[in-house]
This record gives structure tokens, sequence and C-alpha cells, in this order.
């Protein structure tokens, strides 16, 4: 397939998915704005995740924990001394630059001096309350693993579990990355979806295994090609500090495989770490052994802004399609699952005019006022009938619901599918039903 | 009511609502986490207001920008001149105190000598990139309402809007407060809902009530005690300095009224502001006046944790009940609106028993399966089922499902509903229906 990335970025922005972030001011290097349609596709990514990983499941519960935490935090679980990158810095112009990127020893901006090496922390700093002074200086988070960790004793005993069981996390992290890029692939700002899921030392590799196989499992039944998804195991010389082991699912993007998801075994890496950090004892009391055990935490963590990337590059399709006035015509769709489709269905009576319109108005509210449909209804009754079909192609719309004059007469309407283009005529009081059936999460839930 | 905030505030720890952040480490000021029960209620409480605002409406479009902007943004907003506190600063501790909270002049802290009062921003500071200078300084967003202002005409052409339309965000902001307090009600992280509805200048007035309207049947649909709320608007010396009216809803809280949302007349202040600063044109075209026109902001802003903590407060309940023993017993409830409660339903088998876990975990499944129940559906067979209705009763469950050795036999369960304690037998293939009714959002919706 032909798409490359700025093609898709285009789309992004005339439909509404993804602007530059103050894009008026010139931009923000890197850091991009969910607009009306990216917002409730990237809602729908995260509500589909915890209902997945959190709801559906017996065995992990949901945490939200603060952006600014504690600074022992950090000291503890190492990314004070160990998250950054090795910069050199310009003697003329000062500006800094990775030393893994640079191939000469001048800067390739103004060709000065460059220093030896410094270690540069990602995290980015800031300080609490009025006073700037080391003693107020907190960072914000640059994962929300350790809002998890920091909560486990809590967790454990107001929830009532006991290993094997799983803290689910969705939230906001910071890195002050030096190279970024990619659209929202790689961004200072972003949003993960973590899981630490607690296990009995020994259980881990056993339980790694189960979790690549979940997560990967979580991307295909929401329709990504398995043909563009990869397991990768990282090698020992490029695991973290705290990881025994890990495997990235990389996706096969238009610039080549991206990490998308990475499934830690961290051991009792960071449990073991606040413990002697804070003084509290973090484990749990095995019955079987009759005493205190440290659990093994085995982490599947997603990329939000990933996700979403990879089902709008995944669903993206160009076709040869006829036009009304039967030309050939090139047809943009995406072809985004129903439960992250940004726009669920769409109402479109077959032009603007006084006898369709409050049928057309009615209908929506009978979808509405019926709950079939979990997620945004759009009405539109804007230009011809077949602009507004691909309109509702372009940004992935699963059916559309069209109310024409016979709807005055039959109280039925046209169901088109948005990938075959068929067209199937139902009254409107099955339509609630009919729309439920189509936008059911799973082929095997269709009535 | 008796209820004092620590008694809330114990029953949140205990049960996994909200715990102190960081706190194995001693915590951090004004910091809290959201627990399992606590991350669910207030992701509950968010997807209510999403719905409501958004999906059910058709003027409204949602968005997600990003918590760090262009420098920019807040100069043109006024935010690095006006958003400040008057400060004065220890001359022997360093200190700094806010001067309006100080009665004497010396610090309240080690009686030393206090400075003039000096502005102090309230907005937090950090660097993009790995050089510290004042040209890579940003803020972390202390609304986030900028953020739907510098997208507005992308949001506009996009989405093909014109006024009267909202555009409406969820997310964080960080305010660096000097007085915090009041459990969750004033951190200095937290979360907002926020909508910037846009209008034609001469219809601002009338948006502005309806929107008042508007915001506080938001909290009465949520079963907040009306007589418990107040509209409050601001004096003119109050106002912001982009207000020209601002109505503040308030609840009664134990300590006293405090404001939970606030829907400010901005008029058309930031548009210019942003207009003038980045050279770009936010106006709209007027059909009927055949020009160029920048609409009135209309801003209804509401505090999600602040939210969290009147619906808590609103539903704590204490009342005289009889043990299974047939002793009198106090049973505190959390009566809780279905739509927010953190977890919807209980499946509980009579006993932990070999015979009756099958059935229950069945029942369990069928509930799941039928997606009657959005949200949290809880299984306990722990302890005795007195006990576990008190639980249940406690985290603000409305019904419960018990299986009973009847349940083998007659393949029918027992309800019991939270408020009233009554109890209901149901044939297990009338469940999903019998559930979708008793957790209606609305009444007119229930079967």
């Amino acid at each position: 397939m032909s798409l490359d990335i700025d093609k898709l970025a285009s789309l992004c922005k005339r439909r509404g998915f993804i602007f530059r972030s103050s894009e008026i001011y010139g931009g923000l290097a890197s850091a991009w704005d969910y607009g009306p349609l990216g917002a409730e596709l990237k809602r729908s990514v995260k509500d589909s995740w915890w209902r997945d990983m959190v709801l559906q499941r017996d065995d992990v519960v949901g945490l939200d924990s603060a952006v600014i935490m504690h600074p022992g935090v950090w000291q503890a679980s190492g990314h004070v001394d160990s998250f950054s990158d090795p910069l050199v810095e310009c003697a003329v112009c000062r500006r800094r630059w990775r030393e893994d990127k640079i191939e000469a020893d001048a800067c390739p901006e103004c060709g000065g001096g460059l220093s030896e090496p410094r270690m540069f922390n990602l995290m980015f700093e800031t300080h609490l309350g009025p006073v700037r002074s080391e003693q107020n200086t907190v960072h914000l988070r640059p994962e929300t693993a350790q809002g998890i960790f920091v909560n486990f004793a809590n967790v454990l005993t107001a929830s009532r579990r006991k290993p094997p069981f799983g803290i689910a996390q969705i939230g906001k992290a910071f890195r002050n990355e030096i190279t970024t890029g990619g659209f929202i692939f790689r961004t200072r700002e972003f949003e993960m979806m973590e899981i630490e899921f607690f296990v009995p030392p020994g259980e881990d590799d056993e339980w790694h295994r189960r979790w690549i196989d979940e997560s990967l499992r979580w991307y295909t039944r929401l329709g990504v090609d398995e043909s563009r998804l990869r397991v990768r195991p990282h090698e020992p010389d490029e695991l973290s500090h705290y990881s025994r082991a890990t495997s990235d699912i990389e996706y096969r993007f238009p610039w080549g495989w991206g990490e998308i998801q990475g499934t830690a075994n961290r051991a009792d890496y960071d449990l073991n770490a606040h413990a002697q950090a804070s003084g509290e004892a973090l484990s749990y009391f095995d019955d079987r052994l009759g005493q205190h055990v440290v659990p093994y935490v085995i982490e599947p963590s997603f990329g939000v802004d990933r996700a979403v990337l990879t089902f709008l590059v995944d669903a993206y399709r160009e076709e040869e399609a006829v036009s009304a006035k039967g030309k050939p015509e090139k047809r943009v769709l995406l072809k985004l699952h129903p439960t992250i489709a940004p726009v669920k269905a769409a109402v479109l009576p077959l032009s603007r005019n006084d006898r369709l319109t409050p049928t057309a108005r009615e209908v929506l509210g009978i979808i509405r006022q019926s709950r079939a449909v979990d997620g945004l209804v759009q009405y539109d009754d804007a230009q011809s009938i077949g602009r507004r079909y691909r309109r509702q192609d372009e940004i992935g719309t699963p059916v559309c619901v069209t109310v024409d004059f016979d709807t005055l007469d039959d109280r039925a309407v046209t169901i088109r599918d948005r990938d075959t283009m068929t067209q199937q005529r139902v009254p409107i009081h099955r339509l609630p039903d009919e729309l439920r059936a189509r936008l059911a999460p799973n082929p095997e839930d269709k009535a």
C-alpha cells in the first residue's frame, strides 16, 4: 500500500482527527491535539482497553494515580540515576545533541566544537509550591507504573486480593525526549495504558507468555492485520535495568517496524526498591508457603497514541469506486472496527427537505433514546448524498442510515454498510436491534 | 447529618476509593490517588458528563488537547501577567506566605521579618528539551479552556460548524496553589470538564442562563440533593479579567458552601487576544449579517474531583438496621446514582460452596455477556452474606444478585435493592432485562 504518513496526517487535519498543537502560534515541536473525531477515537480505544482488561476480568482492578508524585518515588525506582541519555553540548551555540546521533565532532547547527558527553535526565522537572529549591523539585511521571507500585499495599488491603492479580491504569506521561517524530508516534507528552500484574515468583515466565498473547489479541480483535504485527523479544543487552525479559509488539508502519506495546518481566525489582526506600513492607502472605512473599511483576504496557496511530494506518484504504454519475473515482475509507470508530452511525436524509427533516430527526432520536449505539451518532444533511457517503467512509463510520421519501410511507430506512457499500431496507422499529448487531464488539455477539 | 470529611476519607481509604498519594513516602501535600473503586467512580462521572454534553447533543463536539502548549498561549491569555497571588517571603527561613492569609508582620513559622509582597505566578514551570533557558520555558496548563480557543479555527473548518456550537474537553490541569485542602476539594493537580460554547454576540446572556440551568440539571439528574446546591452570581469585583459575568454552582459541604462549577461569559476576550497575538483570524462568517464575526463564549467549567467529592458526600448515609441475628446495627451506605456507582452489580453466592459456585459463575458470565450492565460487575463469596450486603452498601452497589440453593432447582436468583433492601425473585433468563431497567440512567428509560 502506498500510504505515506503525510497523507494520513493531512486527512487527520482535514477531518478533525489530529491537529498540530498550538498551530496558530507556529506549533510546538512534536505536540499534537486531538480534534473532535480524534478525541472520540482515542476515547473509544481507551474504553475498549479498560473494558477488556479491567471490567471483563476478575483478576485486574483499576487505579488512577497522580502525575506529580513524591520525589522519593523516582529516586527509588532508579529513574533519577538511570533514565537519561548521553548528550554533547556545542561550545558556541550551546545546543545539545544526543551523542549516539552525532557523526562528526562539530555542532551540526553551527560547526562549533562539542563537549564531552554528559548524562541528561529525560524527566520533566518542576517545583511544588512557590519556592524554587532542590527540596521542592518534583518530576512529571515518565511512566504510570510507579504510581501502581507505591499503591500496591493499599490496593491489596482495600480490594482483598492476592497474586495472581493486576492493577491497571490509563494516564498521561511525559518524557523530555531529544528525538521525536513519526506524527504521533514519539512525542514528549503521551498517554499510556499499563497493567502491573503481580504473580507468585516462579509463575512469572508463564504469565509473561500469557500477557504477550493477550496483548496481541487485543489489537487483532480490534481488526489490526496480523501480518503487520510481530512479537520481538529483547536481546539481553537491550533490557532495561529492571527487566528480566521483555518482548515488544511491533507494527509495520509506513517507515518500518515500530514498537507499540511492551511486556516486561520486572521480577521483584520495583517492590523491593520501594520497600527498602520507604521502610514499608510490600509483600503478601502466601497461605501455601505460610510466609510473606514479594510477588514478581509482569508489565504489559501500551501506548495510547501509538495504538491510535496503528488503528488509523491499518484502517486506511484507497479503492476504485463509481460515482453517482457513473464515473470512476477514488474512494478513501478508514476500515475501523465499530468499537473504535469515532462516529458509530450517521443519519442522512436523502436531501435537506422540510418533509424529510422531521422524520430524519425522529430516527436520530429513536437511535439515541434506545441506547443501542454506545458512542457518537451524527446527523448530516449538507451536500449530495453521494458526497456524504464518501465523507462518512473517510472518517470510518461503519453504517449510514438513510431517510428517503419512501420512509414517509413505509416507515423503513436504508442501512448502508461502509465496507461492502451494500444497502438493506429496515423498518424503523427494528433499527435499534439491527444497529446493535452490526456494531457488536465481537462477531459472536451479533444477533 | 453528622458526616465529617475525615470519616468519609477513612471510608474512602478502607474501601479503595481514594488514597493519599505516595503514602509510603509520607505522602505529597494535598495529592491523592484514586484506588480501584475511586478510579471507576471518577471514570463513570466523566463518562456520564461526556454522554450528556457531547454524545447526546448536536451542538457540542469534543477535543483533547495537550497539557504543555506553546508559551505564546499563556502570554496572550493573560495568565503570565495576571494568574498570580501576592506572596511575602520570610527573611530568615525563606518560606513564602500568601499576603492575604497572614495577620502579623512576622513569619508564622520562625518569627522572621517578612518582605514586601511580590506576585507569584500559579502556573507550574518546566523546560522543553535539554537546555534550561528562558526560550525553552513552558507551563503546565492551569485550565483546559485555552486548548479549545487556539483550536477554534481548525475545529470550525473540520467539523463544518457555526455558532451557536460548543467544544468540550476533559483533562488534567495544574495550579501551584499555596492554600490547598478539603480532602480532594482543592489540590494542585486536578481534572476539569469544560465547554467553550461559541454564540453570536447578543445571544450570550440567553446562553449564559441556559448553561447555568443545564449544568445544575447535570448534578440533580445524577441524584444530588437540590437543597444542598445553590447558584451564586459573582459580584462585579470578583470577576476574572476575562469575564463579563460568572455564576458559580456551590454545594454545601460539611465545612460550608464550596464552588463545584462555574459558568462564565468570557465574551470575545480570548479569541480576540489569540487573534491579535497570533495574527490568525478567529471568527466565523455570519450569513445573516454578511460579514465575519468574532463569537462570544459561554464557559461552563466543572471540576471532576469536586464532582466526585460532591457525589460521595451527598450519597453518604448512616441508618439504623437489623443484623442477620436480629440485633440493631448501623448500616453505612453510599446512595450513589446507578450511572456513577463504581460497582453496578454484585453476584453473591449464598456461601462459598462447590455446588453454588459454578451456577454463580454462570450468572456472572450471563450478565457480562449480555452487556446489560455498562460497568463493573463484582463477584464476591468471602464471609457471610450479611457482611457482603453491608460491604456492597458501603461502596454504593445498587443491586446484589444472590445465588442460593433454590437457584439450582428453579433457575431463579434474588435481586436485592441497596436503598430499600427489598428482595425480588427473578428467573435468570430475565436477569439482563431486569438489570438494564434497574440501572437505567433516567427513570423514564426504565422498562
